[in-house]
């Protein structure tokens, strides 16, 4: 077999990405690369061949176990070998097989079947092994951190940002939930849908002409070949599987890859030195610039939001590969082998989100003081539900005007409040109402205007730390 | 209110498509226009307040009733005039609302919620009800178009094409059998998923902070409001409803809008002058070029085509809304808002579809003549599987060499067979052990082979003429 | 013509965002709206027809003045409501056109021409005059904002930053250069290739075979009628102009679009809660939230940027359309009216930025307060670079030693160096060697690490301070 | 250094696409692999290093000769191991540098640049380097293949079509003129823009703080530098040189692949069995189908068409990399990468047009034929120009209304025109009128009514054979 030097190639992903990812990617490769697609591709041809030795040889079981050594014993550079004189893929592999099996079976190898039968069902096995073997394990472990993380700081107070500017207290342990269910929901699906992928051996144009020749149930015959490889029937194939059932598990991969590029946002600008509520491990030893000494960058979640720029437009291929001209033309073979790219690209981003995630340093006092930097104005919101509670309809106007004060004068909400007895009185018997306590200590501990932020942190750590039981459920 | 000549507008979907789908837009505004955003608006705020009334008002049935006569009551003009000194959309709806609901109310008017909290919640609903009362029964006429040709057309021989080129044949039921399949099957989730889209009262980040000081369990008091509106509540929202259970949908819609274009692509081609299989209605009166009278152009197909390519790039835009930093920025405000362009664009393809599956003229005689014109030879396949299953290891090869022979000499295979004598004994013994007619016959009647072609468009005519059942089924 | 109120329109172009933008989009109209497209068709026949009396009817004076008064007389309606008939646009024209003009030119009216001469030649004018009229002066105002900003912060101390991360000085004129420089180079591209969109009269697949019926140089007849409406030939066209002329400028438009989002985004970020360096214009009678009353939100950047996500991926259908088979299909004939969308939309984001950059509050104290928060540990590198260039080969190792005692003792970085002799003074000595003051001095003033920020802001003022001369060069 | 079975790679493009390229991607290696990274990041350390000796060491030649043959003496293997170490790849980098020079020289290594500053720098001479040295001159070979068939051809009557339906005649030549145009105007872009990428040596955020501690003039310091590599510097860089240079050139070879995809478009759909006017070379032992043995496919220019929607849709990640937070942050790193996976699949596809273009069998009897199946029909539009140019206003419907009754009555034009005495004779009177011949030759010969089909043929023949001397022109 021909061998390179790494430092040879042209993707990234075989180089650079394969060194920083060396277990995973090896992991990938017995899926992905160029001879997990041969080896798979023999899977089903040897599927196949037994399926006929059951029709036409009486179920031979000579035979059959001679078949089960025929993987083993070839090798890609043999196939590519032969594909020189055939420039055809799976012609060639024909050729090799026959040259292996059992004289008797030789007439049988391919029979009935097409290319794309073969590449088709062998194409979604692939795929379904990767993201089961693979990829869900990986975001499996993403999850669980999300839990810890979750768990870990549900009582953490930080304060609660939109328009990157503060608004109202939650935990730190509440913000890391939200990603904990949109990752777990997304898992879930993914699960689902690469269990769904399909299979064919229909033939030419997805009608049977050939394998009708031969039995007169063509779909039976399929089905079992097809259940033998764990796969169903597509419902209605033409030359090809209908392109939906893939299609739809790398939509759900990209979602899952929007999400874990959101995370990744979140945490580079919380580690922002003004910010600095959270921090990646940076080795002692590590370099931040190659100029400027005293550098810690969030270079981990920059990678994770940097690779999924380069393949959530991918997606575009995905689509564009649903048109293919009446039975078929052939504009889908290149564009969908670049699919092994996209699975590690994506898994790629996930193990840097595991590293990002399992080394994260939580800065709980700088979120406390970010949290008091703003006084008790993140409080403005609280001070306008209370007022509006007790039956002043201009409560919103006349809070922000309060604000405004605040601004202009330099003093606390609660010392605008309490110079306004209307107000101070309204807001008073409000807080009575609910039992919460005297405006005084309400205003001076603005962490504890955090809603349900504790409880909710909790329910969805619970809720995912569960997350294998619920694979089965469907969302 | 505002009114503009359509000849003024900018976007083609308020003139020029609007005048060609005016009854299908007529029904869309009601739910995606910017009168209809309001209205909806309207409605989870009076949802919100007729809460209040039960929690704080002992729940008067006069308040009750006073404020399901309010919507009706609100101009969007009145709005975007308030809006005009707010320069806040949902503040200037909430000072509208104040002076038109009873006054006890008007305190609690919009109390506890943030902007988005009414801004998701009415998307949500209208995105579900556009789909579920316009785009779905537009895609389920379409699919009953299929069904039809589907049915209607199982028997008619067509040649299947792979790469352009004859291959074997089929017929033009089977054909059209995978667009009724496909197409159904994304129906099915569409449905699904449109079924799926969530609201939230969970207050400005998502921790129920506001709703937390007016009840104890803010989580029911948000589930009471959506179920009154149809909608349960989202899992973990920040500020926004998380954005997958829209994304979702949306991903199915370009999904079925791709298998809109890949038939339209079908069709376009079946139409070239040489192919000429189907031809799209031309009134007698209509013009096909301004300058070559004679033209019959396959317009309305090319129009599908058109609409993919100009609405189906925007999955990227839905992606990247995906990421909102920390519990939000409003960076996805104004992308938002051509979710009604991408559906009114998506509902102008189903219904130009219809138009294009209602007219076609089917010609058969055309599609015999095809098939005819390669000859035998795509009968190559039948007669190389027939002397494989004799038992002839090199059967592919021969054949080919067969075919080659019939190019050079100009004669058909049957005879190129016939002059092989071993060729022809093994492919006669096949043939009579499947119970197929003489080679002669065999060979002469190149539409009969056709596999399971005509039971398939049946079968799945059958299943997807049941489609309002299968609705309620998951795939 | 037909009226409809504004918010029944679907695409928030023709409600919202008209509103929003009313008198720029109203000078769009005249360009980008279907009566504008009717209008620069209605041009292009009219300068057709005139050559045909040159041509033909001896030029006679009475029939082409009588020419110039048929624009005005035709109105959209009329055309719409003659292709109702003809279910073809341009036919719908000529026949309304026929009409209206001298009875002896009427059979000369569209003569020779196909519907896409006139279509493509009135959409290049259309096109090039929305762009010279109305995108590029609004760019020219961003540009002059940016020079304003550049100029007058030339000397506004600020943090540079990389990753989020305190790097070293700069001054927020140097930063507002870099988006003077990049937009000025764009709007210089944008203005080139508007002037280089072509025309064609070339007939049904632009081998002018209809016009070689009439003349013996069909290549002058077009090239006269072009120039009379300011435009050049295409140099091969099909039915179409080649794609690439508009493309090109299309996508220039987007290399602008970007830009401007970038800056944007910078704009966002400078306003968080804990930088707070800049701060967007919000009126006291704005609301910043319907719930949190102290709210103020850098509303008007987040636009820009989400204006961007939802027009950037549009390109991908611009380059789909390059893709039309054989002379043409007519599969890019609706997604290419969307490009009216496009303009628009980029049109909105760079008025937006014109409203974010004029009224933009520069808060340079809290910029010093900002760099002081590192301490003097922004002057690492100028640390490292002085003690390398006296000849300390580890010296950056060094300082990054010295940083992290820096951290763990919270010393100042001054302080650390003069407890390190050898350090100390060879950091003196290349101090003197460059003519900078002691290292006490330099250490205290971490602002005056800035390289040539403030010449660099100055020099870039002033050359896009002239522009509009440089529209006339190429970059 | 380590070395891996190709088969083990997981990209296409280091497997399938690398032993399919394998002379012209070996040639990219040299330019685009990790290795030639490193090389290159070498190359441009070494240049400062140089300046650096000029500026502070005396220009010594010593020590300028030893720098000329440190690049030999690294390993991409080495520098990967102390990555391992500073987790950062350009201090990786350096220290191996400083190792390797002569140790008067180490402090300098690197001093006064950032990271960026190399790497920046390295990218913009290697894309420049494989543009230049590999993608011009593969693309050139293309446009020699497209000039030589568009003169051989010249005169070889084809039909035109629009929407797939014959429209006039044309010339095969004048079909292929329309690609050498298109994509020769696309070279001359190309090489344009690759010969303005920009370098900078303007340190961390690119204000030149640290070299300005160096040196007074440190915009000549770098101006020097990158002279000496063949660039210019950028006119105003952050830490990044402005992404715009590179963009431009992408966008532009996106152009380039557009025009690739619109021509294999074309050439596939001429194969079609039904048109059957071109054909790929197929070897004879090449195979079509691995179960139809008589098939032929078009996979050349399928595989074009494939590889373009793999790589097309990759512009959006270029558009997002335009934005990078203040003066950078890090998510372009991963992603860039990715543009030399850009690179590779655009040369495969022009390589495999070559191919196509090289072999491509013109089926000259074939095109006669089929433009003679649409008999005189397509000859309308000629008839209807010969009445109007008589003077007759209603011509277009005239004639229109006379092939209805041609198709009804299965006449030909020729006849039905010559049934109707009126319009016979004023078509006569036109004929005569041009010079051309009588009616009924005119309307026998329906593949001379092609304009100047021939004409232009030759002149963009003409003009793109000499498209070397081009390059140096501006369009």
């Amino acid at each position: 077999m021909e061998e390179r030097s790494i430092f040879h190639c042209l993707s990234p992903l075989d180089h650079r990405y394969y060194l920083a990812n060396r277990d995973l990617f090896d992991q990938l490769t017995a899926y992905l690369s160029e001879e997990a697609s041969i080896q798979y591709c023999i899977k089903v041809e040897i599927a196949l061949l037994k399926s006929h030795v059951n029709l036409s040889l009486q179920g031979r079981s000579d035979l059959l176990a001679a078949l089960d050594t025929v993987e083993a014993d070839i090798s890609p550079a043999e196939v590519y070998a032969e594909e020189e004189k055939t420039q055809h893929n799976i012609r060639a592999l024909v050729n090799v097989l026959k040259r292996k099996v059992p004289p008797e079976t030789a007439p049988y190898v391919h029979l009935g079947a097409t290319s794309v039968d073969i590449l088709d069902t062998a194409q979604s096995m692939r795929i379904r092994d990767a993201v089961k073997k693979v990829i869900l394990p990986t975001l499996l472990k993403a999850e669980e951190e999300l839990v810890r993380l979750c768990s870990e700081n549900a009582e953490v107070p930080q304060v609660g940002r939109t328009h990157g500017q503060h608004a109202v207290p939650i935990t730190f342990g509440f913000a890391m939930a939200e990603y904990a269910s949109r990752l777990g929901k997304s898992i879930i699906q993914i699960n689902r849908l690469s269990s769904n992928l399909r299979g064919k051996i229909a033939g030419a144009v997805g009608s049977y002409n050939s394998t009708a020749l031969l039995t007169s149930d063509p779909e039976s015959f399929e089905a079992e070949i097809l259940e033998s490889l764990g796969l169903q029937s597509s419902e209605t194939s033409t030359q090809m599987v209908e392109p939906e059932y893939l299609l739809r598990l790398l939509l759900e991969v990209n979602v899952a890859f929007g999400i874990l590029a959101n995370m990744a946002d979140d945490l580079r600008h919380l580690q922002r030195s003004e910010i600095n509520e959270v921090r990646e491990l940076f080795k002692s030893d590590q370099v931040g610039s190659s100029t400027m000494p005293q550098k810690r960058n969030p270079w981990n979640s920059e990678h994770v939001k940097s690779l999924w720029k380069a393949f959530a437009p991918r997606v575009m291929t995905f689509f564009m590969d649903q048109i293919s001209e009446h039975q078929r033309d052939l504009s889908n073979s290149a564009s969908m082998r670049f699919i092994s790219d996209y699975l590690a690209g994506f898994t790629a981003a996930a193990a840097r989100s595991i590293k990002v995630l399992k080394s994260l340093h939580v800065n709980a006092p700088q979120m406390m003081k970010n949290i008091q930097s703003s006084g008790d104005l993140v409080l403005a919101e609280a001070a306008y539900i209370l007022l509006a509670a007790a039956g002043e309809s201009e409560a919103h106007e006349i809070i922000k005007q309060l604000t405004l004060r605040c601004e202009q004068e330099g003093i606390s909400l609660a010392d605008a409040i309490k110079a306004n007895s209307k107000v101070s009185d309204l807001v008073t018997r409000s807080l009575k109402a609910v039992g919460l306590p005297e405006a005084v200590d309400f205003f001076s501990r603005q962490e504890q205007y955090r809603g349900i932020a504790v409880q909710k942190s909790r329910k969805i750590a619970e809720r995912y730390s569960g997350i294998e039981a619920l694979l089965k459920e469907e969302i």
